[in-house]
């Protein structure tokens, strides 16, 4: 191992950014947590509201943990089990055994989970507090309540991220990745797995809490008892409130969380072929090429510090939207000079140059830079389809004068429709940057250019460079929808109920450009996956002394069945998950039905509706309701690999991939784009014939209520749970891939 | 050529029941469409609406393939030049070059897309005949009424297949098939592609045509005027009667003709692979293997015509269900029999035998009955997710209870689950057969048993073998649909209305199945187009002495985003047929709204609707609506296969085609079972917790009809259009294999 004095030389000193950059994004966001808790509380009325959605929400999460932590304990035991017995030989120049492995894979799972749920919990736990300070500062101020809403999104995207990093850097050392670089990558998929483990449950559990409770209480309460929406006599208010904070917090942390590990260790197994390269032409780094996208997080993470601290300013009359785009900006002009400097110092081919004599740093440069403009495009085409004004969601809302059946169909038409540019926007993505790639002129021992899939990577890292950011305007919106209720619920003073309101509909923008900007990463992160399973594949077999997988024959039927499996798996998860929703509603319906009839002072104001007992229903049908989707998940992949083997589960991976990314995209647009033809026909701007406005009360606007509730699952259960799942599989196959060999 | 004598002797007899069976079926078609005709035509008022019905569909059908047969001639011009232009060796043992090809091709094309045509037009003629019978036989016979119903459907379904399979075998005798059996199976390969063309527009205008008419229709009547379906003061009610013709018959008639030609051709390719090693080992009789799929399917078309000829009788008070079942039965016990004779006397090896000393013919008539198998087991699984009585389609109508979005997330939610049976079904069936034909232990100079591919074939064929019967049954369809409405209309004396209802009960069921049927034969017939693309590819390769395409690189980027951008197009294609019918709707609307407006006698009777001018304008609209999708349906796969090269088109196609079946198994089912969940709460089987019946007038009630309207263009627009979607992409790469390869 002489070789690894010379290798860190160079990059020892951009190294340290990796350590530096997690550690500050803690410690800031302790700052900006500290912050929050120090703000107005607002009256004793607001404050007993927060407090019961406080106490449910932590409820559910400590139940939905404790279930989830004694799955991810039990599963980790098998998977190290497994892979001990197994015992494959693959890794070049090591002397690990398969029991070794097998530990090593549990204990990194273990540590993946640990750090997807501790960064899950600590979110909700600071945007429970963040809302009723929301609330607070409302009554007096919109940027004021902008800056409370947005520092407490941004202690989750920050902890979300630094977790992330450190977690993966971390495990890395403790692998002995500083003495062997080309064998650590391999050992900590455990890590990434762990993670979409864990993600896929919170995913599951809180979208199922959160959408069941919103279309429960509002079946219930504005369907049946005729009384509005968040209204206090409604018992399942509290439970729906809790629900945007399990779900959409948790939820979306966890999911983005699984992002940036999956794209990390994808992106290193990725590297160690640079590295092995970068070995025999005696570049004068080749470490570099497997730090590489823990260096680029921890400048994304500083540019993002930097952007909340100094950008989310505004005046008081502002657009909020402005504000937070204006922080946005500056964190992507952060991401570009970030990006600079790694590729700069870290890509050092020494004497070979890239194409056309242009240094090979430059066309990384270019391919990250690739990855900071798809992430640019996802945040516009998701306004496009999704916000009030354009063609498609005035199309939904005109549909609606027909009634219900002609806004479901023109939503669906709408939301099928966005798959277009989705699909065009991730194959430009892949394309150019796998071009630019190529252009570094980076070529195996076998004449193969590799440089292309890095390129790819290095759009990944740069698409992932502004996650905190975007996590943060993403936790937003549940802040603000919950501090909306608080107001209602609370009748706070002045007009704290209407600034809620323009923050409630900035937050719906920023929750859907979340999910495009969610989608398209996952979708880079499992090609990268996907490529690194084909990578560890091919060690085994090469070790083993088998043909190596270079390519899969696509007429072969096994692998035409498993691809036909892994279309159907989306469709079949969404079903349950889908399903789980109604199921769950139901039970809300029964309960708050049954208080409405067995305690009649609860519609004159005389009795105070049982909300905890909701909340605990709720809770315990939306638990029961996560584990048989859940199960199909894990286990779906796993059994294809040992019934069909090893390349079908290639054709699984890149089907299943696709799949998921088309059929989250129609879920999450079509939701986005019902929801916000519904608050169209609220805001007056539809109109009949004769110019006369169809709002509230009209039937056009109980059609665009139909469609808003169907959009609900979709956007906020099944979609999001596509995201994890496309992670899942891949995680999943890469973790177990010595077991599909036969 | 002297092989060639040697190659007739044993199947020279056997070969003759191709031409005997498909000119059996068209004469035995010409005595049953002469059966119709000649039975009782009922009253005047009948006779008036029918006549009315009559013009409008001919009117429809005539413009609609006006513009088909213009665009087919562009396009085959186009395809024979541009085929000429690339010149591209190919075929072994051959003369034929670049003009020559180029010619064959476009001649198969046109041949392809007259016989498609033509089969559509007669099938529509006979059933806009059959509709008025079937209306006059109800008043007093309810078996009479089947078999007027069930002959009328017949003649579409016997003429379709034997036009599909005259066609192939007079096209393949014309470019001396029988002279180079190798050779003319790549040179038909454009008379699956015209098949394909014409399907795609008949299949789109008509979806688009009839589902505009029924929502449009019955938004405007039901819902606006308040009047009864199919009510005579309804402008639009004509349209929608017409709309059944063209839509149902016109358009499954032209898929399943697509399907049963693609089978043929695939099938053939396949075979060649065959043929060259029977020559080289000497088999009896080499050129059998490829012409026993058009063997096989002559066989069917005899044991059909014997069922329809004598099992579709019954007792006055059966269930209609059951007659029909009888005759399906029958026609599958024949198909056994038929598949025995042709695999006995076609699948001589020689001295060579299966694995264990089974018999090879033995492997493949057990793999052409697995086809068989599948073929009912998705007659059953219909039945189950989409007929009343079940859970799904009782879950959907309890959902209706809490109103209409409860009601679609549960079909949402129904649909996605149907995914799972079907993939099940299809993958068993495609890993089955090919281990069945991998026993026949047929193995190549590369040492590649070919056998296994061959027996997926075999499955194929015999899952198409009771095409005739089914396509039968599916007319029954939209035959009993229209003599309820001429029945409604005409206000025909006794209990004829009942017996229609009961009929088209029947028939809902009946065209359920035959989607359930069709998507299944798609995707087989798709997976064999596609082994033939990637046979035809390397046959292309091996005479450019480039390496083959044994296998595709998945990791490959451009196969990525080509397989990406093949799962975007089922999606977007299906929005814009979704929205072609919305848009078309609304014209319908405007129109009939006008109607109502500007004529008040027709109110109270005293004046006529204009029902022509609504015809009119629907036949311009859907045949306007019909370009743009069509359009992208033709263009993507070119463009793809230009742009990002031959592999890449290998998993554009596989990709295309799971994705594809996945969503059109969405599609179907989910409409089929809110169809049916309305019709459970019309027929009284809701009752609330009290148990008092839920029906017609109810909240409930209304709940259904909204989920009915939203899976109208679902199940009859974008559904089918997708089956044809599919093989649509096969045939076009297949043909225009040659240009993608630089």
């Amino acid at each position: 191992m002489g070789q690894r004095e010379a290798d860190r030389t160079l990059s020892q000193a951009i190294d340290w950014i990796i350590p530096i950059a997690g550690i500050a994004a803690v410690l800031f966001a302790i700052y900006l947590a500290r912050w929050v808790i120090a703000q107005d509380q607002g009256t004793q009325a607001m404050q007993d509201v927060a407090a019961t959605i406080y106490e449910g929400a932590v409820a559910f999460i400590r139940r939905q943990y404790v279930t989830i932590a004694v799955l991810a304990l039990f599963a980790s035991v098998i998977i190290g089990a497994v892979i001990a017995v197994v015992n494959t030989p693959e890794v070049s120049d090591t002397d690990i055994n398969g029991v070794q492995l097998g530990m090593y894979t549990a204990f990194a799972f273990l540590v993946g989970a640990a750090c997807s749920m501790a960064s899950g919990i600590i979110g909700m736990f600071i945007s429970v507090k963040a809302n009723l300070r929301t609330a607070a500062a409302a009554r007096h101020s919109l940027v004021g309540a902008v800056q409370v809403a947005m520092r407490g999104g941004a202690v989750s995207g920050f902890l979300v991220v630094a977790l992330s990093l450190l977690g993966v850097y971390g495990i890395f050392a403790l692998f002995g990745g500083f003495d062997n670089p080309a064998q650590a990558p391999f050992l900590i998929v455990g890590f990434g797995f762990g993670a979409s483990f864990v993600a896929l449950f919170a995913q599951l559990g809180g979208g199922i809490y959160t959408k069941a409770a919103d279309v429960g209480s509002d079946l219930v309460g504005k369907v049946e008892a005729g009384i509005p929406e968040d209204d206090p006599r409604n018992a399942g208010v509290i439970a729906d409130l809790v629900g945007d904070n399990v779900g959409d917090c948790a939820g979306r942390g966890a999911d983005l969380f699984e992002s940036t590990a999956a794209e990390n260790i994808g992106a290193m197994i990725l590297g160690v072929a640079v590295y092995f390269i970068a070995l025999a032409s005696g570049w004068p780094n080749p470490a570099a090429w497997i730090f590489f996208p823990l260096v680029v997080r921890g400048f994304g993470l500083i540019g993002t510090i930097i952007s909340v601290a100094f950008f989310i300013k505004g005046k008081e009359d502002e657009d909020p939207m402005k504000i937070l785009n204006r922080g946005y900006w500056a964190t992507t002009l952060f991401a570009v000079i970030g990006l600079a400097i790694a590729t700069y110092f870290m890509m050092d081919t020494g004497a070979q140059s890239g194409t056309n004599g242009i240094p090979t740093w430059i066309w990384f440069f270019l391919a990250g830079c690739v990855g900071l403009v798809t992430s640019i495009a996802f945040v516009y085409i998701t306004q496009y389809y999704t916000a009030g004004g354009w063609r498609p969601v005035r199309s939904i809302a005109e549909a609606s004068k027909t009634g219900p059946a002609t806004n479901i169909i023109s939503g669906v038409s709408v939301g099928m429709e966005t798959t277009l540019v989705t699909a065009i926007a991730i194959g430009i993505a892949l394309l150019v940057s796998h071009w630019l790639g190529e252009q570094a002129g980076i070529v195996n021992d076998k004449g193969q250019n590799v440089g292309g899939i890095f390129g790819t990577a290095v759009a990944t890292m740069g698409m992932l460079m502004t996650t905190a950011y975007i996590l943060a305007m993403d936790t937003f919106g549940p802040i603000t929808d919950n501090a909306g209720g608080i107001a209602e619920f609370s009748k706070a003073e002045g007009n704290a109920r209407e600034i809620t309101d323009r923050l409630d509909a900035v937050g719906n923008t920023t929750k859907a450009l979340t999910k495009g900007y969610a989608i398209a990463s996952a979708a880079l992160a499992a090609f990268l996956l996907f490529s690194a399973y084909i990578d560890r594949i091919n060690n085994i077999l090469g070790h083993q002394g088998k043909a190596l997988m270079n390519a899969v024959n696509l007429a072969d039927v096994q692998v035409f069945v498993a691809a036909l499996i892994a279309s159907m798996l989306v469709y079949f998860f969404s079903s349950l998950a889908i399903r789980a929703v109604g199921t769950t509603a139901q039970s809300i319906i029964v309960e708050v039905r049954r208080q409405f009839r067995e305690m009649p002072g609860i519609m004159d104001y005389t009795q105070r509706p049982d909300y905890a007992r909701v909340v605990d229903i709720t809770t315990a049908a939306a638990l029961k309701q996560m584990i048989l989707p859940g199960a199909v998940a894990v286990a779906t992949p796993i059994l294809v690999g040992l019934l069909l083997g090893y390349q079908a589960v290639a054709g699984f991976l890149m089907v299943g991939t696709i799949s998921g990314v088309m059929l989250a995209t129609f879920f999450n647009n079509s939701g986005g784009a019902w929801d916000n033809a519904k608050k169209y026909v609220e805001s007056g701007n539809l109109k009949d014939a004769l110019g006369n406005v169809l709002g509230k009360k009209t039937d056009a606007h109980a059609a665009a209520v139909v469609g808003d509730t169907v959009g609900d699952p979709f956007k906020d259960t099944a979609g999001p749970s596509l995201h994890v799942l496309i992670k899942l599989i891949a995680t999943i196959t890469l973790v177990l891939a010595p077991l599909f060999i036969r």
